[in-house]
């Protein structure tokens, strides 16, 4: 496959998916994107509520769900059922030729059980980007389907495994930059990354990797974006052509690259 | 496709899915079943004990679950999510490159609300040959894929679908014999069909559809057995080559045709 043929990786967390009217009309908005792509979707609290209702009691460390066998039961249960396939059967209904997968489909993501060392994180998976079977995939794509995976994959042994939405929307558009021009699209809620915090008049367009380096010494982007931003461009310096961050709402704004925030080499 | 190319379609039910060692064998003796196939799985008593669990008394009319908006929820969850992806998995282990699937994935089996007469059964599809993507699955099966599906279909309007398993089974069947010469398994608890009841050594090793015909007219066949059987011949009227009717644990004898009972035309 020329290498020419683009490609949308679109990760969608769970601030939209908890929210059925903004999930609809981003759903609606995804199906009429053009061309070759993928999605990526998170969970929202959809998962935490099942685990309170069965007196589960939720843990994070540093932000990161710990994922005992009670846990990994019940986000399977959530993220690769319930939330999966209610979008397909969304996207369907729109005309977007969706299937619903975990990385263990098709052996499509294989993980790594992240080393429980100073936290044991339990079921946790951990990616490379040689952990996905490109062929295989791409040949799906090929066929015309869009694959919707949410953030479970597996060992390769048996055992599934509890994995960030992120990184798996990162991993598999490094991936599949082998045979794609591959556009990584992580919705989040706001507008995209700004100079001045909450001014959604100062979203920065455009951000190559050198101005990323100023931007950060400079102190203008900080906290909680560096590691996002950061994560961004080890993709593009792996070979994803370009990344965009900015609000699920404005999707359809990504025709006209007036989409959030685009990073590049 | 010629024509000839064997494929098996199997379909297990509840009664193996309850018991994680049977389960663990069974789905190691798929793995092994040499040529093209497809697994069909029901749901187990886990849904319903998760049903009890959240407070949601299951509704049954004449065998049959009543689906009600609540219902579908948990069914989804467990029948798409948990069971379908840790099945995916054992697979995956035994080298069987099984990919998890509704037939909302890939709009691969489309069924139609039943509609709501005498009994209302709620979230349930009915399905006809014609609503199974015989192109695009055949497409997955020749890409070396092992389809399994739950019993979740979906209307194409965005709504999913509860669906009897067997039925996915038999329509499957119908539908893919377009392209495959077709075996049907049903693995259910006895060794096959037997002229005497609970006597596992009168299991009738084949029987026509002529011999069906005398058999119950005289009364050998009779009771739960007779629809089971009627929707065998019909599969088998429409194109499928053979049904077989066994015990789970006995599939590799499958290999030697001496598994349960075989009907043919």
């Amino acid at each position: 496959m020329a290498l020419s043929v683009p490609l949308h990786v679109i990760k969608i967390g769970g601030n939209v998916i908890d929210n059925s009217q903004r999930l609809h009309y981003f759903l609606k908005d995804f199906s009429e994107l053009e061309g070759a792509k993928v999605l990526v979707h998170g969970g929202g609290k959809v998962a935490s509520d099942m685990l309170n209702s069965m007196g589960i009691e939720p843990l994070m460390i540093e932000g990161r769900r710990v994922t005992d066998i009670e846990t990994l039961r019940v986000v399977t249960m959530v993220y690769a059922g319930l939330i999966n396939k209610n979008m397909v059967a969304q996207l369907q209904r729109y005309g977007c030729d969706a299937m619903g997968l975990t990385g263990a489909d098709g052996n499509l993501i294989r993980a790594v059980k992240r080393p429980a060392e100073l936290i044991d994180y339990g079921m946790v998976g951990d990616l490379a980007a040689d952990g996905v079977d490109v062929a295989r995939l791409s040949g799906l794509i090929r066929m015309g389907l869009i694959p919707v995976f949410c953030a479970i994959t597996h060992d390769g042994k048996g055992q599934l495994l509890n994995t960030n939405a992120d990184t798996v929307a990162a991993t598999l558009a490094t991936a599949l930059s082998a045979v794609f021009s591959v556009n990584l699209v992580y919705c989040f809620e706001k507008t995209g990354v700004m100079r001045t915090m909450d001014d959604e008049n100062s979203v920065i367009r455009q951000m190559s990797h050198d101005d990323y380096r100023a931007l950060s010494r400079q102190g203008i982007v900080a906290g909680g974006m560096l590691p996002k931003l950061q994560s961004a461009f080890n993709a593009i310096e792996a070979g994803v052509k370009n990344v965009y961050i900015g609000k699920a709402e404005e999707l359809p704004l990504l025709k006209e690259q007036l989409f959030g925030t685009r990073l590049f080499k």
